[in-house]
């Protein structure tokens, strides 16, 4: 089979033939229709985390396929099934985060694409107990970018606790931000959409945002609190730069929560007498629980989610990773395995 | 009547004699028996916060005393009983803040001792709808500190989300701290707590911390995180000095919220990486509204709260500030009208 | 001015002159526009409730009118200004519910047409701290049903906990379950209607119901498990004939919530076995306090929630009562004081 | 291997030999230490519940062993380790219940001593990935309680969402009811206690009830009201007799909540006018999940909870259940295989 390996952080991946893998315990092998590329894949293949994994590896934890062997003690996934696999790859089931519904956080978690490979190759393997199940009578392809995209913001914003009618500003339109601003309208938030760029407004806008403000104009913060008459009441950061956080405060009604989503290397400042004095919630989440999961597909198979994508081939990885270094990336790329 | 006088932010207070107000609406007169002295108010006289109150005026926000008089529209209170003042003096209950019980963010609010005058005087009013009465059968001298450094550590703690058996880090067991270790224990949490001095742990344990870590001896996060087996569900930060934030993001569990309570000017930085990756909440806390009050109360009239103060008159004030310039205050001043 | 005015339970309302009433403190004169009729009107009229209000009075709590006149102490409302009143006239403020936002359950509250005269005449007192503020530029008739339907069904569906992507069952969709199938919508639930009138269930689909059933076909609980694969997650109860609480712990997933709204005489039968196994909490709800008014009004201003309704005249009161009795009303009744 | 044999629904058990069971995958082979005999045992032997089991089967599962072997993919339970087994013997990881930390509801859950077999015989299988880790140090007799008994009221406890400081009605003080007190104690709520018997209430005195109501002596509801100053914040209804069910919405406060943790086959008449107009929450709950279960015997190994019990043999079994039905039990009946 062919799939990207990242044999070097410092090295360009080698999209190359490897082993076909063979299903073990509670594994299912997948041929893969689509796979999303995600920042995430370019923080593994360059090694620049804390934690890093073990080259040679395979990158990839948005992919879509079709189960084509199960491994033994699986019993509810058949070949010809279509699944999926994600950053939570597995979890150990048993752990005080599992046994309380936040498997994210399991001690003994594995990555898809990180401490597993993942989807950048024609096949790649599942734990049947553990991978998205893609809901019938999907496109395949739009589907991948729910896999991270999607549950990660769906996830971040039910952990701004905003409620239906209140708002919330998505920060950053971009392959995250623009599925957001569809969750948040699905789940019946009021959404102010900040960015700098105009075209990336008009498509927050196309989606249902009722705000839209342009931080190149200018500090954004007063035209949110303007148009939120006081602030929104949550806040998803989806954008990685500093100013991006410290703005999110100012945004912030009092009582507001404040989520961030992303994993910049960098830190960031925080006023102490604002956040005690408005009673402001700082919060991070990561990706979602396959409940979460579960409930993102559900949105997008009821068709409320639609994401901007253009799809690629497996063998432009490295061009594509070179044009996500330089910003230049609309929405979300997706490998279309079947070009 | 006698007062201690705010004239100019950076002129002693001047103890002097002033007229005894008049209670209207709403208001009622108070003889002061106690009050307490609180960091807020040496903000306060030296208008060193952003937002500055307006000279000449009376500070504290910790007061007991006996209503002597009431004005028009008071129908619950009458001459003889007793009742405190707060930080959170009055608010407009109307508010969208107010209406939800989170009266304590009211865009209207009056405070104790900042924007109205407070209890550094032999009388002081208050508004009878949000005065806090004061449990019969209390010490009014030990009482005084629950208003503001009690009502302050108890909200703190709730909003924690810390549930009765899992761990509480309580950082700096100062005026505030050494409360808040015992309305953690009433509460049923576990207590560690942090400091740099051993008396004041010594203090700690006394009051049921089961784990005291002295930060003098060297970074307290790996004792905090190994004694909890992983980090506590909850920190509490009391401490104002930057590097208790920073450490109390290490002492976090996984899906744990750390509070703060001070008013400290300084910014501190967050380590978005890590608060993302752990899910970890950073929320600020301010004061409490009446209800966290009566509950706050009712907690110390019950026995389970003993405050360590010393007494003193109100015409030591200024030497009172100066130990508190000095750090070298043990537990609560509480000033005692009737020496 | 005129007045439906009950003179005895067991008489019709009396139609007639009776003196223009003063504002008082914190108190606004306000003329009628319209005023919805409910339910709970008749249960006043005819005082069959355990605690009855005391004749002569004047029932009506769904009013919306403007300020023509206002009392001592009122500084946010002025003459002209659009307000409503509500079943929730007036709270004291500082009661433990007060304080923590529930004040609709509040130890002193006055209760609007029924211990303080209501909207059924050409003027009426509303309490300026708590009287509704009607949003600019709606139709003061079409608001007026949601000062109780609105709000009461709103605030139900909070209390249902259902979340955005989560199915909601409306069981019964008279006046109160067509206003509660679009604010679910609005909310981003998914819902089941419920009724035994296809004309009903009709409206129920105009209005976003995903899935309608007939329970005059049969029990109506097989249908709404398969459904929902599993049953729903909420289920609000508007229906008032006890076959409908018992189909509710039917139609519950594991985990629902219950949420019953009116207030029958009736008492029903609950199995423990099947809410211990099931882990179903059943919850009552009554209206909605200022805040939810706030928001429900909100939702209302922002085109979301159309009441099916039909005007009449305040002549027509005790036809209208009668038409109840029979179960003859489709939608909501209110009354146009312009005709 | 000796067990009791429940061979048919109307026959005594059969104390007799059976063959020692094989660990299969995940599983393991336990030596019984002790056993505690619960109500629901009582109901399996005689198949008096929607449900059944399939004799011949053994009941029990409050089981406390040592592990003698493990079968296959066992990785975090080795021989010597002391375990217990429970009523959710084991879920299935995957359904919407587990995956949200609810496998209490699992829709494929084994139970233990119902549908697969339990404690009352010399060796017992546990599942590995579910069985309860007793805590090193404690009396294996003691925590045998725990296990069913314990968490189920933990468990209760924490549904009733009362707060530490808050009033909870502990309503029956037996096997549960006593150690329930406990709990609520440890937990910081305020406890009154309701039985129809002085020695039980003498014991929830001794146990830490601040309030003792006897229901012999008349109705308990306005006592309980007077002593908690309008109605508890929480009831937990460990007593299976109508009344008490009835009782409890009498007793609650409004805003309160009343938990069943009893599976009585009868039904219950609630009045839906008292829970709307004081918003009443009713909510079944059973048992605890693994997570339930850790902080159960937390509690309990910190020497927090002492079950009153008393030792028999696994040859009285039909001795015991005889008791039972005559309620001639006070506490909790534990089998000491040593004996």
């Amino acid at each position: 089979m062919k799939a990207a390996i990242v044999r070097s952080f410092d090295a360009p991946l080698d999209v190359n033939e490897m082993e076909k893998p063979t299903p073990g315990p509670h594994q299912a092998l997948v041929k893969l229709v689509a796979s999303g590329v995600c920042h995430t894949d370019l923080h593994a293949a360059e090694g620049d985390w804390p934690v890093k994994p073990a080259p040679p590896f395979v990158p990839g934890h948005e992919g879509v396929g079709v189960v084509e062997a199960v491994g033994p003690d699986v019993d509810d996934l058949k070949v010809g099934d279509m699944v999926g696999n994600a950053w939570m790859w597995s979890a150990c089931g048993k752990c005080e985060f599992c046994r309380q519904g936040w498997e994210t956080l399991c001690v003994d978690e594995q990555l898809g694409g990180y401490t597993v490979n993942g989807s950048f190759g024609e096949y790649m393997l599942v734990d049947a107990r553990y991978a998205p199940r893609i809901p019938e009578g999907v496109d395949p392809i739009e589907a991948a970018p729910i896999l991270c995209a999607g549950v990660t913001v769906y996830k971040g914003l039910k952990e701004t606790e905003v409620k239906p009618g209140q708002w919330v500003v998505i920060s950053g339109i971009g392959g995250l931000g623009h599925v957001a601003v569809q969750y948040a309208v699905a789940m019946g938030m009021r959404v102010v959409a900040v960015d700098i760029a105009d075209d990336k407004l008009e498509l927050a806008k196309k989606h249902g945002a009722e705000v839209v403000v342009n931080a190149k104009d200018g500090d954004p913060v007063p035209a949110v609190v303007e148009a939120t008459q006081g602030g929104a009441h949550g806040i998803l950061v989806t954008a990685v730069h500093p100013q991006a956080f410290d703005q999110a405060i100012g945004m912030s009604r009092k009582l507001g929560t404040i989520v961030f989503v992303g994993l910049p290397p960098a830190k960031t400042e925080v006023s102490i007498f604002d956040i005690v004095l408005n009673r402001i919630t700082i919060r991070g989440s990561i990706v979602g629980t396959r409940q979460d999961m579960v409930e993102a597909l559900n949105f997008f198979a009821r068709g409320l989610i639609k994401p901007t994508l253009t799809t690629r081939t497996l063998d432009e990885i490295n061009d594509i990773f070179d044009e996500m270094h330089r910003g230049a990336i609309d929405g979300r790329i997706v490998i279309d395995y079947s070009k």
